[in-house]
């Protein structure tokens, strides 16, 4: 009598069984999932190592020893397999125990030599890849996704609110950027979804400054671009600090930046593509003179990932739909000078959008 | 009349110079750098994004917009191109401007897409797998990178300092690890250099843990997994913390793993490969009948990136050499009772090695 398939739970079972449709469409048996983030979307499983191979009517983590008992806590109903011997070779006993013919996998995630040693080792099975296979059903976040993200941002803005109390002239971007990403951990944060960016007047200019030696004083703004990744979901906000007075010009650029944010996020709505957002917020930019002081997209999908799909930017012919979570995060940067840059994270509804962060602007 | 090519400061001229060399041994008129560490290494530009091109004549930054200034100020000698297509594209384009036939490339960095899509816009020319490429280059550390490491030590120990000075019981493992990152943060770390493992008791015995609710205790012991990066460098170690008496239990096991941790440096020296060293520890732990609970490799390699070669572990058949600096950490664990994991960073010396580390174990 065969054994039959341990049951899933949710809200594994329902997403396993979406990559099940996708791979008997493409005439799959088999799928490999590399992506870290794609594994714990499909499974729950944290491990660091190794491939979840999908098949009909199994999941079997391949992964080694350091992650025996993640495994055990994190997915028990998955069969486990704890490789002695490499990767390659392991995957491919694999594939030829559940006599596998045609297995996924995604050539953004592998890499040509783990492609070529994989393959190699698993003849006749063969490899067939499958652009965005999970990534694509992230796209669109269930309910509990939705409050995933809302928690990292309530942990990011609550951090945030607590370091406003605390800067001062004198302080640096790398001070500040310490007792950010403490008051987050503080707060239930794993980590800082990506490394903050703190930056005092001109070296808010540059779009991807490092926090320095940079000191806050009254005649500068500060640019505070942060996350907090909480149960693995994340968000990205980004907020000016004015220690004095603001001064002329940055007004007049944060008045342009606010509404080319402002406008861009009314137009979020189901059916509108990433592009056309962008295009909001870029003409607003352009038409006030500044189109070539915007020199990225407007904004990036976020979930498990920082950056994650829709690219909010020209050319992406994604078409908004609910539950999608997306940065609207125009910016002006005037070199030698300063920049302003607004962040909020988004969730596109059935009817328009929902603003997810609650920090005022 | 030809512009030369531009001057190359140290200590980039002399990772170049080596670089072309490899190329002209394999017969490569170019060599695309994808990995943002060995691009760090041959260059200095710390950019996030496109490849560093390497030809006989130049360096080539293909890079985009947001790191235009990043480019300017740490890598002024390099030709910036700053793409407005896609990489494949843009990077094709270069390639025909130097007529270039054949262009190297890493199979353990370049992703399936990345390598198809490249390779296709750049026909005629044609890319050449050379696994290892730059990052074998970066096994032997010179006196500025020992420096670097040896300071990223330096704010990783200072900090744990201070942390054992605040840590009683009652606090959790996730403040602590919040903790030490601010402490790390202040002294000049740029960030954690991988995400600090703070375990209290049963805990332990997962070596892969993430710090969580797990309450500091006088009855159980503390293991702390951590490290800084300052200026690139990182720094990992592991200590045990003992609130209280040490259960006999756990004292009988941290004298082995310290018994197999003392050996194996003291066996570390040019002429030895990883594995010899692995096998001094495991032999240890083994004969001490806890050779089933000591399930990872006793050492990687350190240096820009936390996990790099030689991976010292069975099978790793890399020669020490001077100047490669490999982390030392065996560890026990014996599953819902707690672990031991003791590790220090050491330098291959001419005659044998340096303990690099200063903290007592």
């Amino acid at each position: 009598m065969k054994k039959s398939a341990p049951t899933i739970p949710a809200p594994y079972a329902d997403r396993v069984a979406r990559l099940r449709e996708l791979m008997a469409k493409r005439k799959l048996d088999g799928y490999l999932v590399k992506n870290r983030m794609d594994q714990y979307w499909l499974t729950g499983f944290t491990g660091e190592d190794g491939y979840v191979l999908a098949t009909p009517r199994r999941i079997v983590l391949l992964t080694d020893g350091r992650f025996d008992e993640s495994a055990n806590l994190e997915c028990p109903w998955a069969t486990k397999v704890l490789r002695k011997v490499r990767t390659p070779e392991r995957t491919a006993q694999e594939l030829r125990k559940y006599k596998l013919k045609r297995v996924g996998f995604d050539p953004d995630h592998f890499t040509v030599a783990e492609h070529q040693g994989t393959q190699k080792a698993a003849k006749p099975a063969k490899l067939v890849a499958l652009t965005g296979g999970v990534l694509d059903m992230r796209l669109c976040k269930d309910a509990g996704e939705v409050a995933a993200i809302r928690e990292a941002i309530r942990v990011a803005e609550k951090a945030f609110t607590k370091l406003t109390k605390w800067i001062k002239p004198g302080v640096t971007e790398a001070a500040i950027a310490a007792r950010l990403a403490y008051e987050m951990q503080r707060l239930g944060a794993q980590e800082v979804s990506f490394p903050t960016i703190v930056a005092v007047g001109p070296n808010s200019a540059l779009p991807h400054y490092e926090p320095g030696d940079g000191v806050v004083t009254k005649d500068h703004g500060l640019l505070i671009d942060w996350g907090a990744r909480v149960n693995w979901y994340v968000s990205d906000l980004t907020r000016m600090i004015w220690p004095g007075r603001i001064p002329p010009r940055m007004k007049k650029i944060q008045k342009i930046v606010r509404e080319a944010h402002d406008r861009a996020m009314e137009f979020v709505k189901p059916g509108v593509t990433a592009h056309q957002v962008d295009n909001v917020a870029r003409r607003i930019i352009k038409k006030a003179g500044y189109g070539a002081q915007f020199g990225h997209a407007l904004g990036h999908g976020l979930g498990l990932d920082v950056h994650e799909a829709p690219r909010v930017g020209q050319g992406t012919d994604i078409v908004l739909k609910p539950g999608m979570v997306i940065t609207i995060e125009p910016g002006i940067y005037l070199p030698g000078v300063g920049g302003v840059r607004l962040e909020d994270d988004v969730l596109v509804t059935e009817t328009g959008y929902e603003l997810l962060t609650t920090l005022p602007l």
